[in-house]
């Protein structure tokens, strides 16, 4: 409700953050409004107010994070400075049972990257940024003719000897979606499609960034080689560059002998093999102690380029204030385990790591927060029969926050996919994610493209949830 | 009229491009009613039509440079390729009396660019840029305690003690405006603000961007040290990256201990000596031999981070579109010289040069277009009382594209600025800047930020200002 009203009042050309911050004062007392309309359990409705109070641990937690700590890749010291800042502030917040997980896992580390092409027109630099898991060119790079293909399909399709020595480009073009589903689609170009041209016995790969704005930011992301596929280099183009490369190559191709454009490409990054990771785990104790906890979930890892405001600090302050509102308003039932999980971006090890270590252990429900701090427009459920009810009043308590019921089982998310997988309820409270592929894995992700008013519809959304899970019979929830 | 309705059509999260695209089809049936509404002079009713055909020199001129060329930095053999570019394209168009007029000039050229915080949080790159005519901290670069200004003002008036041995950051937020004319007063930080801090012994200055943006893509721009003051490194961080500073500079402030942020820097870029540039200039020759010129201007070097697509291939596409609008009109009685300068960006050599080699000449008026692609929102003139009703004439012209009167005077623009000072009349066709500044000097400069419709409306509104001038009486414009 209040979003789409807010995000109008923001000026053409006012700074995100500034304007954010007006409608963050303006939207108090529609906030207030909107709390009242909350017919349904005590506990949610209080939580509710307390996470559209002045008190925004959502917001201090994201800023904080990324002021201090600022970017912090996984496997490094700096994702290491981040959990112990993250254990400092957890135990601060009154958090019990606080304490770091360890597991190992393989670092990767980007180094240089510059990209131009060198024919048939002079020197243009690209702004261009390495896949994680990319090869290297060593540090005098390569200089290849460029095989073009328009989409990720065509490059399925093509025979190896048109892609045979060089470097493949592929402009596959991604457009923006409410609920993210064209991530899935578009992806495919950078998951899988280094793999492919590996295969077919590409030099190297770049791709158009898998991103949704036009500025000259590329969009990194991780990247996976089959098992016996030896890397190759792999990087992104931002948009505005990719725009370039095909006027450029359309012009080449109509010349009276038609030309293709050739790259020099150098990229070396490095593989610094096997190195410590961890999760930060904290509870808020259930008065019931033989009750299923809930676990809650974002990511502390973020990719090197920006400060991962939106991926994932919000997701974490999201989470994370949720469960202190539900505390303030009364000791729930069931235990509430928060996981700031390690190592997501690079390969989900955090994930992987929680699921060996606790996968046994049983949990009520899972519900995971890693799309950024626009508002919750969905809710979805994947529940057992005797949670009919339990989902009936929980889309009732946010629906008056804008939250339509979904007609999709939820998904998880991908550091409680592992328990999803192995049978764990879910709840997925889908963020608008219209705009998030402007920003993702690129410098861009920083703390001004948070707006407070989305952020702390966010923590009401969740807190009204949690507060109803939390509080959910053994019958409901076993 | 079309602008306001067209930008409005453009989704959330469509790229600019393809939305620009979509307007400028849905908009020829807009543009040929205002052309039916154009009450005036035969001729300037014509050239408008012309213009608002699908026949669009100012988006090919510009496709073309950006894409062909790319950045074109002065007095580079970049620029010198624009302007081998330029001549056979103004050829091809029927100009008569194309030319090249080369001058000499210094050239400054960008170095390695990196800044990073050292103390009291770890290590988090910013995202950096020298500015023009910026010493060098060598390559092993510089590591100073940062002395903090909230403006330029107080960097004016701080006492030098506070100042000397440090690297200087000036957090001075630019407002945007649709006149521009907060260029004037933030630019202050980046025009003078090294220049200042040098004479009061800092090492070195890094200014706030003088951007409205919030992407980290900082903007670069000239900065002109005085005479017998000794250059020291000069950069703009982006918006992003000073709020960043701001933050964790107000936390170090409120440690136990307050500490001081900490910055390295390293910033080499080179002075390559007197090297050639040059401007180009083309000719609609006029049916009256005696009748003095009209001259239209624009320049055609960029800055070497983007495409210089808004800054100034557009201008010189405008100009040159308007040109050829109006002698496809029929041949004006005075004739019009076009002139794409050289050498704009780092001091305006260009417009310099041409002032010594015709300032004795006479001009009848002169125009530029150097303020983007925007629409045309202002007329402003500074005409003889003679041009009372040319004036006016003008003014009606230009109306119905939604382009009001201005109270006053016209400037002229950097081109043609000596030609003003030294007394020829002047026209300013005011464009829309509110969103310029989003873009200016950054990286992010390419064709996609143009869009098609209001590029358009410029053509038009300066296809009916000039048929007028150029058919304008000597009665009126001696």
């Amino acid at each position: 409700m209040g979003a789409g009203l807010a995000i109008g009042a923001c000026a053409r050309g006012e700074r995100r953050y500034e304007c954010g911050m007006k409608i963050a004062r303006m939207t108090v007392c529609l906030g207030g409004f909107a709390a009242l309309l909350l017919a349904t359990a005590t506990s949610a409705q209080s939580a509710a107010e307390q996470a559209q109070s002045d008190n925004d641990p959502a917001w201090s937690i994201t800023e904080d994070l990324t002021t201090e700590i600022g970017p912090r890749m996984a496997g490094t010291e700096a994702e290491a400075a981040a959990r112990r800042w993250a254990i400092a502030r957890l135990t601060a917040m009154g958090f019990v049972n606080v304490r770091e997980e360890q597991f190992d896992m393989p670092v990767w580390v980007r180094g240089a990257e510059k990209a131009w092409l060198t024919s048939p027109y002079r020197l243009q630099k690209l702004a261009i940024t390495a896949l994680g898991n990319s090869a290297s060119t060593g540090p005098k790079g390569m200089e290849r003719d460029i095989a073009y293909f328009e989409s990720f399909d065509d490059l399925v399709l093509a025979p190896d000897a048109e892609v045979e020595g060089k470097i493949v480009f592929v402009d596959n073009q991604m457009e923006p979606s409410q609920d993210g589903s064209s991530y899935g689609y578009y992806g495919r170009g950078r998951f899988t499609g280094p793999n492919i041209a590996a295969k077919k016995g590409a030099a190297a790969i770049v791709i158009r960034s898998i991103g949704t704005d036009d500025h000259r930011n590329p969009h990194t992301g991780v990247t996976t080689f089959e098992p016996g596929v030896k890397p190759i280099p792999a990087g992104a183009i931002s948009n505005p560059d990719a725009d370039q490369l095909v006027r450029q190559g359309k012009r080449a191709q109509s010349f009276s002998s038609p030309t293709p454009l050739r790259m020099k490409l150098i990229l070396t990054p490095q593989n610094l093999g096997t190195k410590q990771s961890g999760n930060v785990i904290a509870e808020v104790p259930g008065s019931d102690p033989a009750a299923t906890p809930v676990i809650i979930a974002c990511h502390l890892d973020s990719w090197d380029l920006g400060t991962g405001a939106i991926d994932d600090a919000a997701g974490c302050g999201i989470i994370t204030a949720a469960a202190k509102h539900v505390t303030s308003a009364g000791q729930p039932r069931r235990t509430i385990r928060i996981l700031w999980a390690g190592a997501e971006e690079v390969g989900v090890f955090g994930g992987k790591a929680y699921f060996d270590a606790h996968g046994k252990e049983k949990h009520a429900v899972a519900l995971e927060s890693d799309f950024g701090a626009d508002r919750v427009w969905r809710v979805d459920f994947k529940l057992p029969d005797s949670a009919t009810s339990l989902a009936n009043r929980i889309a009732a308590a946010v629906m008056p926050f804008g939250v339509v019921r979904g007609r999709q089982p939820a998904n998880g998310g991908a550091d409680i996919g592992a328990l999803v997988q192995a049978g764990v309820p879910a709840i997925d409270l889908a963020q608008d994610g219209t705009r998030y592929f402007d920003i993702h894995h690129t410098p861009d992700d920083t703390l001004d493209k948070i707006e407070p008013v989305q952020l702390r519809q966010n923590v009401t959304v969740w807190a009204a949830t949690l507060a109803i899970l939390a509080n959910s019979s053994d019958d409901e929830l076993p």
